[in-house]
């Protein structure tokens, strides 16, 4: 991370009333992330929600040299609002106030363990779309049996299947990846029904032959039993594929942890033998923690946006917010713009 | 299952060679399912395929009693061949001749191991849906944590979604199921990306209310990862959603074995634990052996046609062909056909 003279602070807007255990993980996460980063980078915080409840937070953790200021705010948008009427009548809430920040350039990065289709909604009204940007995209990191994760895009911000949509999410997910993988050629793959050309819908092939014909590093089609074993960095699909296929992939686990429960509530013995696998399970699935990723961005909008698991951990969130400093830094978005402007 | 007058035998047209392990696991499942129901049905083997191959399985095993016919040919379909071609292209293979006997009347079920594009093609011209049917649909079992697995279809034999395909996927899977899970009115669920019936693309709207307002026991839309978790006894999605959530299931089981693998080998101490920790990890997972299911039916074509998977053991193919006979006694294409026509 480049060295960032303290005139020139990287202004962050955290909206601390997103996740599940708002505000005390959005606040920690932030300490985190400005210890680890205060001899590489001037941070400023922006906490946007209940000031006392921020400050509670503050007092019982050790915090000094933290450069923040707080805009209260006790509207609070909640998984289960409707993320297009949020535009309307959520306008006090901390996720959107904190994003207004980023549109009028008072932040330069907005970062929320919130309501995915809120920030999703709230996001592209507020900074639009960068130019040659058809729709906006949330892409997530899977993890592989290779060394690196697979990115894959879309996973619910744009459900219908357009080529021209997918084109262009193959390349922000391209360029995403390029510089958080360091990875200079990332492979990008389309997730399909079979490996060869003729397969998938008509829109499927038409997306296949734009890709072919693209600058993109692309390698074919891989089929869903390739996407775990990291057949491509990028993987790209529609939405509504790609929101399946996330959510089943992360049912995954939770479903091993109920067969292994299962198994040792079947008496005594069963329950000693899982007592001595589960260390070893653990280790062996170790690679598969999520938090490391620390949210994914919103691609395609106007500004740096990263969003996080409600569930999210301080952990969690203070990787959110070194992302969204790179993402800052390294002008991924002025990148999105010229390769798509090229094509 | 009803026992039946010798006079009546029930006629299967077996494809020996579609198998990975042809002819040896055809023959063996043939002989396993004569030992297991000559006491309860008379059944005839049509064994299609090589002559002295499948008397060479007979020669050494022992077969007394077994009521089979052989009907030679050297052409094979491939896994690899075009399942469309096919038509033209491979008429004397063991598939191809097969599904013939049961179109000619000559036999009462159709069974293979072999390429399942291929079944669907050769299925479908040669024996015509049923009425009222407008795309056969092929579903599968998923393991759920439930007592009883998930129908999840279509995977992959119609990947265009149409509202009236999902319905009709979703009037045979809940008929099939029915009978095979014992269930009186099986739960039908519309996978999809959220909860709500305002969720999902245009024609995935369309699909709910058109489930709503069928006779069907449907319970609305499940996610992703409610599949595993047995949340609907019947899943409905189009073929290309199917396929995919299909493939990327079977995918898990591989990612763990290769996971736990790559553990072990990173030391004596970590071998020495997964040395420990397998056979518990095996008894665990047992569940998730699809061979009991023993292949999946075609549904919607006129006739019993039983698919198994390639890698399908002498039990598995022992199952297809029990299957097959039950889905034939119980006469599950005439219910489709009443069903349908009153729809």
């Amino acid at each position: 991370m480049t060295k960032l003279p303290n005139s020139n602070n990287i202004r962050i807007a955290l909206d601390v009333m997103g996740g599940d255990f708002a505000p005390e993980n959005e606040v920690k996460g932030a300490i985190f992330a400005f210890n680890e980063l205060k001899n590489v980078a001037g941070i400023e915080f922006i906490f946007v929600g209940n000031e006392q409840k921020i400050k509670d937070v503050l007092a019982r953790t050790e915090h000094s040299g933290l450069n923040y200021s707080i805009i209260h705010t006790d509207e609070i948008v909640t998984m289960h609002d409707d993320p297009v009427a949020v535009l309307k009548t959520k306008k006090n809430s901390s996720l959107y106030m904190a994003a207004e920040l980023l549109a009028k350039g008072q932040a330069d990065t907005f970062v929320s363990a919130g309501n995915t289709g809120a920030m999703l909604s709230v996001s592209t009204m507020l900074l639009g779309r960068i130019k040659g940007v058809s729709r906006p995209t949330i892409g997530t990191y899977m993890p592989t049996i290779k060394s690196t994760p697979t990115f894959v895009l879309d996973v619910g911000a744009t459900i219908d299947l357009k080529p021209r949509f997918l084109y262009e999410f193959a390349v922000m997910g391209s360029i995403y990846v390029s510089h958080f993988l360091g990875k200079d050629k990332p492979t990008v793959a389309l997730l399909n029904i079979g490996e060869e050309e003729t397969k998938g819908t008509d829109a499927i092939k038409e997306t296949y032959s734009m890709l072919s014909q693209s600058h993109l590093n692309f390698i074919g089609n891989i089929e869903g039993r390739d996407i775990l074993a990291g057949a491509a960095d990028v993987v790209v699909c529609d939405g509504f594929t790609g929101n399946i296929v996330l959510k089943l992939a992360e049912s995954f686990l939770n479903i091993l942890k109920f067969k292994i429960k299962d198994y040792a509530s079947k008496g005594f013995l069963n329950k000693l033998k899982v007592g001595m696998m589960l260390p070893t399970m653990k280790s062996v699935l170790s690679e598969f923690d999520y938090q490391e990723y620390g949210g994914v961005p919103l691609l395609g909008v106007n500004g740096v946006v990263i969003i996080g698991h409600g569930k999210s951990t301080p952990k969690a969130i203070k990787n959110m917010i070194v992302r969204s400093i790179e993402f800052y830094q390294k002008g991924i978005n002025s990148r999105i713009e010229t390769a798509l402007q090229n094509n």
